[in-house]
């Protein structure tokens, strides 16, 4: 018996989130359509899938990580080209390794990596739609990388999670760590050019314009990213200051923290077992 | 009467091209799209539209320009707006501007700037397949730049026109300048971490790989693009050399070039009435 580790990078669009629902197939999940191609890969068997990250409805991935046991005789280097010829083409395995039969995603320790993208241009970019949110209004990054700095280090997040998450219903707590919070302009202003009147200033055609919030972490509570760069974003706008964090923390209450900004903004990049 | 200029962006996965068909609607084309946004916005008008770029099926844009007339009351500014409202928000109105009523985007001379993105990963990303066009083997991109170097300028280029143009058929030639080719590697390459073995060096994820051809020319002919990209892709692979260029140029000979690459690589991205 092998335990098998894959790298898996997905378009979140067309997908109900990460895990298979009880009827196998009525409504199409991450955790679904792997378990269909590796029923198909290796007919025999109807291994368990352990994924790392339960990622929600319409959130992309460029590395989760789930595993898997298998008794069949395929190379373990060969898994990723067999499994893609079974996946749809918004699924690909990226790598495959075998690792020890003790090792689980979810509880062997991990540094998770999460990028939030927003096409911050006055106009969306239609290239950019499924992939990012369009927040139409000027930011101040130098203020949100401010705030940023109260939310690095260890903290009860309660003001930052939905409370409808599990975790308290299990009795845990919000007490997590974040690592690092970096916050990029990326790309270009682009202004069109041929056109000599005052007023092409006012049309300058941004569209380059896309904020790129990168955040790791021990582990994240659910909506957590997505609230953080929500008040992040209210911070940007001046709706709330830096200072404001420490005392939203404080809170510990959701009402205090800015709004769950959508789904199709976040990214899970990376899961780091190295820590 | 004005003259309305319009600046659009658009993702071509689910059109058919820029051209409205004769039973307009009865196949998705972005003209279409406009003119059905236009008949609502200015329900008394059935303007009709002139693209500057008929673009091909599939292929995307940035900075697409079209024109039309309208004795509306609309301020010229609101357009974009205006006319967002009504479009699919795969098609977006970047800018509109009043020209003057001699203005023709197609005949009024202009520099075209097209993308051409090629992810060049082992394994494609799920998140780039609808914008580029995944090519995995390694390729050498110092002797695409020495191949490029060969094409820039002006060249009879009938060797890299699908024959089918109607250039021919309405007794026009091949002979078009190109200003510039910029060939680039974008990203990083990425290490997944957390794995010592000696083989991880195999399993590098170079999902960042993605390389980007920006071609400026006059105008291109039909698949002039397209089919310099596979070109240059065969040499940057060795299929082919860069001192072949010349040959290829002077054999005005479509099978002496490399294959088409598809449509979802290319993107529109600039029309510079400046020139």
């Amino acid at each position: 018996m092998r335990r098998i580790l894959l790298v898996i990078a997905y378009d979140g669009t067309n997908y109900h989130g990460w895990q298979a629902q009880n009827d196998v197939g009525a409504v199409p999940t991450i955790e679904g359509a792997l378990l269909t191609a590796l029923g198909q890969l290796i007919p025999g068997e109807t291994p368990a899938i352990i994924g790392a990250s339960r990622t929600d409805s319409g959130v992309h991935a460029k590395g989760n990580v789930a595993t898997f046991d298998t008794n069949c005789t395929i190379p373990t280097e060969n898994f990723p080209r067999a499994l893609n010829r079974y996946l749809p083409e918004d699924i690909r395995i990226m790598q495959a390794r075998e690792v020890p039969s003790d090792f689980h995603p979810r509880y062997t320790p991990h540094r998770k990596t999460y990028e939030y993208h927003i096409d911050n241009a006055r106009i969306p970019d239609p290239l950019k739609r499924l992939y990012s949110y369009s927040f139409t209004y000027p930011v101040d990054i130098d203020r949100m990388r401010e705030a940023a700095g109260y939310l690095t280090g260890t903290h009860d997040f309660t003001s930052f999670v939905n409370p409808d998450s599990q975790v308290f219903q299990h009795g845990g707590d919000a007490v997590r760590t974040i690592y690092l919070i970096e916050i990029e302009r990326i790309g270009r202003n682009q202004v069109i050019d041929g056109w000599s009147h005052e007023e092409d200033f006012e049309q300058t055609d941004n569209r380059e314009n896309e904020i790129v919030i990168r955040i790791s972490g021990s582990g994240f509570l659910y909506h957590m990213i997505r609230i953080i760069v929500g008040t992040l974003l209210d911070i940007g706008v001046g709706r709330k200051t830096p200072s404001d964090i420490p005392k939203i923390l404080d809170a510990k209450d959701r009402t205090k923290a800015g709004p769950t900004v959508p789904a199709k903004g976040l990214c899970l990049v990376d899961l780091d077992y190295s820590v």
